[in-house]
């Protein structure tokens, strides 16, 4: 936390960034074709992307890539030692690895599992990502300040619907309120460049998605609408 | 469970063999030294090996040898699709990985995940290894039909104490007697080759360790005392 | 296990019998309500009944009723200790209790923490009544020795529908070939009499259920249909 | 969160007092002895006292006494429906409890799970009682905004052993900081009058334990002890 900016995990990564989350969609050969479109276009357009896999894979998109920041979808918070099963954060370094999503909706920590491996995180040197739902968790989660925050209504995840109400501006204003060097990214229901470029213009730092990705038929065109919002957004910025 | 031993993922796995479960105590680097080891001397030897490694580690692993059944530490009973930071079956088959760890102490499953994720095994082609503490234990999950079983008595687990009394005999005997085709590993608290001996002349199929190997001073000679030992009760057997 | 039948939990307990389990869909009022109807109807039928409640209910509902079997939803495997927040079983005792619910589909446990639950459930006198889902879950359970098992296809709790295939059957008889002493209870779907005579006459030992009581309009007129259901089926036999 | 604190279901209760916690050691006969015994204290001394007790015990406890603030150890977030084995919020009021200890490190909740639990207490109108563990776990749950906090080190529970450096002091100003309305209970490792002294004068709204009381040979005795503690230090303040 108290880490000068350029030693950070943190120190490079630039506003606004996108955002390609996987989760288990994809199997290993997909996930490498995926990866190296994004990387190709991350390139292109000189935008920052957080790009999430499998565990299993996260050496090879590290490996077969240059432009993402390889994370890894969840880790525990063990050192090296027992913990049969578990994901070690040593090893997810030493894979190349260098970012880390925690407390997803679909796989949820305890507050003390939460501070511990953030607290690992820290020390391995791995930049974190953490979900939050409710306003009360947005704030809450905010205070342990990790690097990064997906705010999303549980409820919306996977639906292809956006909140219709003020969600995206008001958790976004309260993790800035408790912290504004916490980067925000709102992504949930986002499957269009437009549905980018108005959670950016709301005050998310990054944005993107997982259905809204991979279930698009093409995934060069998506993507490039993706960073091309982005990019239009930098831009008038 | 009703498969033809030819299509079998155990087909060509033969007893006695060894185990070699790192769990969490090396990092990528550590693995990899370890596991060439392990596979030079597997070859040399001609005895099976279950090798498990962390998650990320696996793909580099199954590269990189040839004579180790490269074996994950767990996985979750999903489907591509969502399941954020949870563990693919089907991306761990695409890694080279040929069995995985089920239900260790130190990642407990509930029955129904258990017998879901032993059903999404058969369905990739993993072999199954199932872990058991007590008698009654060993006895339900023999029921379930994995291809081996780990029977230890939870409580000495990483204490370098083998079991005093009948532990060893009596599991082995349960799970044979619900399934005779199951093959039954008995490792907790080995460290020496005579320990493995004496395993195997109690009708265990298979053992190695965890502490008792990465602890020791020497990865080479202990590893050759183990396979030494192994290859002794083939010979004479 | 080998108590003597005159000392066991179960030795009063006689088929074919009822279950009324109202989970959480019931405060306090209510399932003193319902409780002193089913214990005036199993007193006029001279039927047995298993009766859950909340644990918060379970002595109130033991001090006002005599004819049922009052039964905990669920136990934890500790001693008089640490456990804050954990069901003591030998306070459940205490308060009247007489048989624990393990395992339910909505409150599952890891196969260790089952064993030692239904240990702690025998040290203490409770009856153990443990859930299952699928034929390989049916037959670990019944290894285990629990006094009474309840099959459900967990996609049909809930749904008032019954399993349209050989569920019924095959699930009873599986349990019944492991070990004959279990009691079956054959509940998801159940929600008329009819319901309780076809299951029991596909070998059940017990029915009932929760929604198809608890929705129910008039619990007086759906709990005599099912308890005459009951006495109807005994009579035939 | 808005409520007038004449609706508040912490209205009544003032500071310094103190917190007797069983957790599962006693059984239903200890627990009511230890009840009545302290429900006279606390009326003689006209001191508030959070009481928790077994939930089987709950009823029975708010029955047998007057003066004390029946506590629950742990609810789960669900409503009146499903939930087999959960613990009903609506059934504790009906019971006669008025307040609920959640996230103890013996029975920790996910951050959704507790943010989700603290709004059906507000619902139903218990009192709320979070535990925390480090600085950051004290911090970000105060921000949820509970009625009371336990701050206490996980490492020294059940010890006898207090910490030895600034812990209580530092952890009562960062919950205090965040929001000063919320009581701060400080209590690990208590077991004197003396030790309760201390925690008061260090900033600590409450005090009291579990081993430091249960254990000792004299209920009678200790509990006077602490009661005079706490009586000395309201007259001195």
């Amino acid at each position: 936390m108290t880490a000068e900016p350029q030693s950070s995990p943190r120190a490079d990564f630039t506003s606004p960034f996108l955002i390609v989350n996987p989760k288990a969609y994809l199997g290993s050969a997909d996930t490498l074709k995926l990866a190296l479109l994004t990387d190709e276009l991350a390139g292109r357009f000189g935008i920052d992307v957080i790009f999430t896999a499998q565990h299993v894979d996260l050496r090879m998109v590290a490996e077969a890539t240059k432009n993402l920041t390889v994370t890894a979808q969840h880790m525990d918070p063990i050192v090296k030692g027992r913990g049969m099963g578990h994901i070690l954060p040593d090893s997810l370094v030493e894979a190349g690895a260098k970012a880390v999503v925690l407390n997803h909706a679909e796989h949820q920590l305890t507050l003390a599992a939460l501070d511990a491996t953030l607290e690992r995180a820290r020390e391995v040197g791995l930049m974190t990502i953490v979900c939050a739902d409710t306003d009360a968790q947005c704030r809450a989660i905010a205070t342990l300040g990790p690097d990064i925050m997906i705010c999303e209504p549980t409820a919306n995840i996977g639906t292809g619907q956006m909140d219709a109400g003020d969600y995206i501006e008001r958790t976004t204003r309260i993790v800035k309120d408790v912290d504004p060097s916490i980067l925000v990214i709102q992504a949930a229901g986002v499957s269009r460049g437009t549905d980018i470029t108005r959670v950016l213009e709301q005050g998310a730092d990054g944005s993107g998605g997982t259905s809204g990705i991979i279930k698009h038929p093409d995934w060069r065109e998506i993507l490039t609408e993706m960073f091309t919002a982005i990019q239009d957004f930098k831009n008038r910025a």
